[in-house]
């Protein structure tokens, strides 16, 4: 049962308002087990519509899916260098492979004979597994490209975690590509970030600048971080998809040599990109309001709800002669629609819990609708309500889904715009980076510089943009630290 | 590339034939880590196809998906006295949490200060997680049922591992349900036994005898363990899936109790059922024959495929001015076609090929029958083809599929009935059961004759089946073995 008691608005504390809203949401929780969050049904429901729409996108372009160890042998990981930097310290180790019965009392304890001789790491990402396989697969360019994804749980041993956003374990998809050319590699590190990013504006109605990473924030041992960046109603930036040109690096390091069409041996060229449920605190962040959810109508379990007000059976059963009509048609449009005609709760406690649960339209019947021909049609994204007559409902329906979800992605969209702009001194910006938002400035493109600034402000470049924004134009200027040149501006904000 | 050394034969070895093809059809192969398993695009594409088909079913059972932490805390696992006998043994231990750069030399090592407090298991099951959990979803009768399902990776640390029968890491489905009454969590057991046994008979086209485990049998923490027992082609029995009836016990070792109806506190009752990848291995010593896999076309990721014969382009130009529409025209007709137009490999390494990865039908074009409007089409299952008309081709393939999935299965059914068989001294059947097969046999229904029978010929008790088999009748008796009376014939049988 929902609990009805009332979140923390989000002007009072974001944080908090997101904190309450993913458990009193039904989407996840904490679990036993310090860092690793349980996913609920209704939140696992979003995830795999989330799964369904990008897999299919994933087939279109030829990926295929697979399955690789969820464990790594210890020594993979040293094995790329900057790779072992960027991931090997925090994570979980297996030592032991057997428990015993404890000899001193009860329950169990770890079998001291039982160690490994080496340890295992439980995936923080898959790259050194994966390439270790792949240099089985790969003799020859006929057998380029490979186009591989795993949708699996990876672990981080995170320190500070949060519902979604960081969590130890975490789902997500890998894709990994092997190529036989440079040119080949990234042009399909950068045709993904496109899939990822049709699919946060037409799917999650999520606007998102497509960018490239500075030296500083790229992967672990990719030549090139390409990404997608979205802005939080907090003005605060977040990371929602990533896709790497990771060049020669983990051929190299695992030895993954092809015979060319010209019969030479060379090193082979890779690929990896990937998103997480991370995804689910980007949706919730992105349009969410102080009654609760706003989902945009093409990842809600329930698009529509049909609540019948009534007292006694006799009254359902009349209602249900034109309700469950309704609701038979809206179905086989393929609307995912549920009527609840439940007793154990009233009404209004209904109303509040769709909203809580951000079902896109409710709608509502009682004796005088029924009498009229008229249901009540209510808006989750504006809260809006009127009555209308049942005459070519669904296809109003149909039309109301689509604007809701149009109306979802524009309202994020003038939110981000209202939240940019240009920055040119380096003591304004140190004023402005407090308000939130992005800000546009002028870089000298050096590690030193981004470095300073961080520290200085907790602002990081987001990305390179690879268009202007819309409304603003790319031009050279000069570094607003530093005063050095400056190819065009890139994207500053304190991010999640 | 495939490679088309020929497979050992099974009458040879049928272990190696086994082994041999699963690799060779790229279905799955050994990882770096021992016990663990990469599943290919080929082999994952049969899975994928199996989650769906059952994922459909489950949801239609009112089963939501969601999803539990990997670890497990140790002290859990010891929770349930009967489980951790059966489980806690052999299973992958975490006992550190970071990894540091090696003081000696090259490398990483583990952080010895990075110790945790309690040891964490990957889940060889997620029965106490998941209770443990339960327990603050539950307080009233009207929290019940809930019925979620994880699809997910789960650890057992086996010793001798094969390819999707035994593996350390294997992927599954769990469901669990937590009930208000025994009678309805017995029926709900019950009924997703029903829900594999349809999916096995009708998508795997493999014929299963539903029955119950013996107590020695049992699930570790069930009061009954309810299953569905395939019989490969070797004559061994292999457990298809189970459902167990867990009473109370995990909801009195989690203190998950409810308000009921009545105003008393009850504890909860459960069900656990669950199958895995291990289905591979039986769809794979289910149908296919020494020539390599045959899949029942509802899991074949290619259900036909069209291979034009051709030496030069214009060839190939005028053959798919027939081959596309007729591609176009299945595709529309929910047929999963693939038209080979690859000049990597000849017309006969393709055949031999598409053979080795047991696509249903195979059809063939050349030059001639472009002339006579004709194509030769070649069965899988049967290994015979023909050359036929293209005139309502269409309606003769879907027609043909129909009938190559009902033929895998009675095939199978056949193979069954005839390797079953009554026997009724212990002196025959331990002469017939080296011959292999199922035995119905009398049994006092005491662990102590099951064990002693277990110990002398390797057979256990595959099931009390719950509806007599076919051609059989369900009839009192006595031990074959004591002599003490037997309700009715149990099924005996070397088991994977």
């Amino acid at each position: 049962m929902a609990n009805f008691q009332k979140l923390t608005p989000r002007s009072e504390d974001y944080s908090k308002w997101y904190n309450e809203l993913v458990v009193k949401a039904d989407l996840a929780e904490q679990s036993a087990v310090r860092g690793c969050m349980v996913i609920k049904p209704y939140g696992y429901a979003i995830w795999e519509t989330i799964q369904q729409e990008l897999d299919r996108r994933f087939k279109q372009q030829g990926v295929k899916n697979a399955y690789f160890p969820l464990l790594i042998p210890k020594s993979f990981l040293s094995r790329e260098a900057e790779h072992v930097e960027g991931f090997a310290k925090e994570c979980a180790v297996v030592t032991h492979h057997r428990l015993m019965n404890d000899p001193n009392g009860k329950g169990v304890v770890v079998d001291p004979n039982a160690r490994l001789e080496e340890e295992l790491i439980i995936r923080p990402t898959s790259e050194t597994i994966i390439w270790s396989t792949y240099k089985n697969w790969i003799s020859s360019y006929r057998d380029l490209p490979i186009l591989c994804n795993q949708w699996c749980n990876v672990m981080r041993w995170e320190m500070r975690t949060r519902l979604f956003l960081r969590t130890a374990e975490f789902l997500w998809q890998e894709g990994h590509t092997a190529h036989a050319t440079k040119e080949e590699a990234e042009e399909f590190a950068q045709r993904m970030l496109n899939v990822y990013a049709d699919f946060a504006e037409n799917v999650m109605a999520i606007p998102v600048i497509k960018g490239v990473k500075s030296p500083n924030e790229r992967f672990a041992g990719a030549l090139n971080t390409y990404c997608i960046e979205a802005m939080m109603q907090d003005g605060k930036a977040l990371q929602a998809g990533t896709s790497h040109f990771l060049g020669q690096n983990f051929a190299k390091s695992f030895d993954v040599q092809f015979l060319s069409k010209e019969n030479k041996y060379e090193y082979v060229w890779a690929t990896s990109w990937g998103v997480s449920t991370r995804l689910m605190g980007a949706l919730i962040m992105t349009h969410s309001d102080d009654n609760g959810l706003v989902l945009p109508p093409a990842l809600a379990p329930i698009q529509v709800v049909i609540v019948p007000i009534f007292k006694k059976q006799e009254d359902l059963d009349v209602l249900m002669t034109r309700i469950q009509p309704l609701a038979d048609k809206l179905a086989t449009m393929g609307i995912r629609v549920k009527v609840d005609t439940s007793e154990k709760a009233t009404p209004g406690f209904k109303f509040a819990d769709y909203e809580l649960k951000g079902v896109p339209v409710r709608l509502a019947m009682g004796g005088r609708d029924f009498e009229n021909n008229t249901i009540e049609i209510a808006r989750r994204d504006t809260l809006t309500k009127e009555t209308i007559s049942l005459d070519g409902i669904e296809e109003k329906i149909k039309a109301l889904l689509d604007e809701i979800q149009q109306n979802c992605h524009r309202k994020a969209l003038d939110y981000r715009i209202a939240n940019t702009r240009e920055c040119n001194s380096y003591e304004e910006f140190k004023e402005e980076i407090k308000k939130g938002g992005f800000l546009l400035c002028h870089w000298d493109g050096t590690p030193e510089t981004e470095e300073l600034i961080k520290n200085e402000t907790k602002a990081t470049i987001r990305c390179i943009p690879m268009e202007a924004l819309p409304g603003y134009k790319e031009e050279p200027g000069v570094c607003m630290v530093t005063g050095k040149p400056s190819a065009k501006r890139v994207v500053f904000a304190i991010a999640y």
